[in-house]
């Protein structure tokens, strides 16, 4: 048997997210889908972490343990010949035997894209959150800052499946701006999120940006550890699950900010 | 009665081209229907010219005649609560007696992206012509300088209904690296365009892009005007309207290149 560590692609879009849901279509659904048609043999696919329905993926990791014996570069070409067209296995490699995706991870980058235009963009429209009103990057930027850190987030998000702690460590953040005009990306990086934690993040920042938050009540709704305080949750199409870092990754959360 | 110049974006994907049709979704219904249900009346809506099905606009330009009393801002924010998400109007504004979308355009800007990559890209795929094998942007850009001037382009295109000629004068080309990497845009403006002429002459200049073609052949078919010597026109997907130009205006064709 072989343990495999896959890099995969999506757009979220038409997925009810990463995880199996019974009757629903679902990342992890249409990957296992595919093993099993090319091993023959259901086939369990681990993901570093869900992600929410609507939520994309430039580099969700997943391994999964398989007796295959020829090379690995054809496993990745029948799978990809096998997943739809808003699925991609980028990467495909042998990992060590202890190697797991969730637990061997030792960050990850998530980006949040705002598209900050008077008008929407049809062209834009699924992949960033249409922000009419004019965001002022720098209070966002002061305010992100606050996040950076060993903190209880229990304010933006709620606790993931067997870890009833709100505790989390974020290792940096930063709001560019981008390609086309009026794009802003937001780049968190940290050693685990809650659930809906960045886009809570996101939608309170926003409130930030617009003048209706200062960055100071920004850090009083932190130290609360109070989410009826926070904004609302920024809508899942902006957000992107950016990478899974493990040891010995090079990590920048600073990448570009283009669309898609 | 007063004459309107609106400047659309939208996606293509869903549409069946600009051009009404009946029964089929189009852009040009979509805005009929919209300036219908403001204005109480059937109201003729006349583009700058077709673009095929699935091919994307940033910056269609149509007229229309109306009776229309009220501000214009208020009108454009009408049509744009009742187009759907796809098709924005990005610009509304009454315009001179004698404008026409099409007859008073001096030139138009198309461009067409390409992702270059060995793998697909999930988050690009409506938005770009993805293109596995290596392609060679000194050569393709070499090649496109003998598209400059007047030509018979019948090689690349078919005639346009009401003008049988072929001739067309192209003003300006160019390749461009953007970003995420590996993406390529072509941009090309002209005075006028053949049907299928600008993807009939990237899906050409993607066979000299990979060595299939010299750029010394490509110059041959050109001069062939012999339709069945050029490349399969590239898909529809990677195109892009992205201005029409009308005296007065700014015209660069060598605008940023980024994923929509």
């Amino acid at each position: 048997m072989t343990k495999f560590m896959a890099v995969v692609e999506y757009d979220g879009t038409a997925y009810h997210g990463w995880q199996l849901q019974k009757a629903l279509p679902t990342i992890q659904g249409r990957i296992e889908d595919a093993l099993e048609r090319i091993l023959g043999t259901p086939t369990r696919v681990h993901g570093s972490g869900r992600t929410d329905a609507g939520v994309h993926a430039v580099g969700q990791v997943a391994h999964f343990v398989s007796n295959w014996s020829r090379s690995v570069e054809e496993l990745k070409r029948g799978c990809n010949a096998l997943l739809p067209p808003d699925i991609t296995v980028r990467k495909l490699e042998p990992a060590p035997e202890d190697f797991h995706a969730r637990h061997s991870a030792h960050s990850k980058t998530y980006i949040y894209k705002i598209l900050n235009l008077p008008l929407r963009s049809p062209l834009n429209r699924l992949y960033s959150w249409h922000v009419q009103s004019e965001l002022d990057l720098q209070s966002m930027n002061r305010a992100a800052e606050y996040l950076v850190g060993t903190h209880d987030f229990a304010a933006f998000g709620s606790p993931t499946e067997g870890t009833p702690s709100t505790v989390r460590r974020v290792l940096e953040t930063a709001w560019l701006r981008g390609q086309p005009l009026g794009l802003l990306c937001f780049n968190i990086r940290g050693t685990g999120f809650l659930r809906y934690m960045v886009r809570s993040i996101v939608g309170t920042l926003a409130r930030v940006g617009s003048g209706k938050l200062s960055t100071s009540e920004f850090e009083a709704i932190l130290s609360s550890c109070d989410r009826s305080r926070s904004g609302p949750a920024a809508p899942p199409h902006g957000l992107y699950l950016q990478s899974v870092n493990y040891e010995g990754d090079a990590c920048d959360a600073k990448s570009s900010c283009v669309s898609v």
